[in-house]
């Protein structure tokens, strides 16, 4: 149907910074886990959110498949943990130190700022990719919410907002 | 099916940035926006993004029942962009300088920092929200990405990206 090319629409979300989350699941083969920059709240009532997901990821067939997953929100204290998600070829699981199981089963890593535990309600598939919808059961979220903790991407660059990046409207 | 309340999905969902984005459209009733904190990317080819939009939107009738929109990625000079999409209770094209039309006749506001154009190719619905996916058509998209231009918005507070908010991998 036409329209932008990859490299025009890539470029367009240059200009679009994020937050940095990881999901976490295991269907039955292992845990698996996945870096996103493409997670939102639609709906605190019900509390529902969503990300996607390309077929290209490596944990797209346990997280397309999982009933449950984690979807970690990361800080910037947490940049390793984006890193191990986003990187290819190696097993995310192998420092036994960063992770562990809820008593529910799934996998998730221990020092990750806030997580939400939640089960799939929904999938849109779009091209390649597939966008989830899912319900929180459950979130450890710390009472801290200092800007100086959040980690931002932007134009394949990491951020950190501080007192001193904040502006007035 | 239970789960989290409001408040803690929300309370989770501060500690996740966003970048920031006003959606325009005309169904035929007359130009509306809204300022979305749930815009992204899912698909660079074919080059698709959703958004989500609440039933409490004034913008939500024609946001859902619009063929073609336009996804403004906004720059911290935007901020008052972000600020008039997010008013209530105000008519958001009063003032004729910041807005136009598009030769295919869409609203869009004239200084915002990067826009893309596009058709709506589905829709899932989540309670009292929608999740939208627009095929990208056409996009303005400015050379410069310099991270001073970034607007984030944070537990409830605005944030400017900067050479100094930059950390390293």
């Amino acid at each position: 149907m036409g329209g932008l090319s990859a490299d025009e629409f890539k470029a367009a979300f240059r200009q679009h910074p994020s937050g940095i989350a990881v999901i976490t699941a295991d269907a039955g083969n292992g845990p698996v886990a996945m870096t996103a920059s493409s997670v939102f709240s639609v709906s605190a009532d019900p509390p529902v959110l969503v990300f996607s997901v390309s077929q290209m990821s490596s944990a797209a067939p346990t997280l397309l498949s999982a009933d449950t997953l984690v979807v970690h929100m990361l800080s910037a204290e947490n940049l390793d943990l984006a890193l191990l998600g986003a990187a290819r070829g190696v097993d995310r699981f192998a420092d036994t130190s960063l992770w562990a199981r809820l008593s529910t089963g799934e996998p998730y890593f221990v020092n990750a700022h806030a997580w939400i535990r939640g089960r799939v309600v929904d999938r849109m598939r779009i091209g390649e990719s597939t966008v989830v919808a899912v319900h929180a059961l459950s979130s450890n979220t710390p009472e801290d919410i200092a800007p100086a903790q959040a980690l931002v991407y932007h134009n394949r660059t990491w951020h950190q907002l501080s007192p001193e990046s904040r502006i007035e409207a």
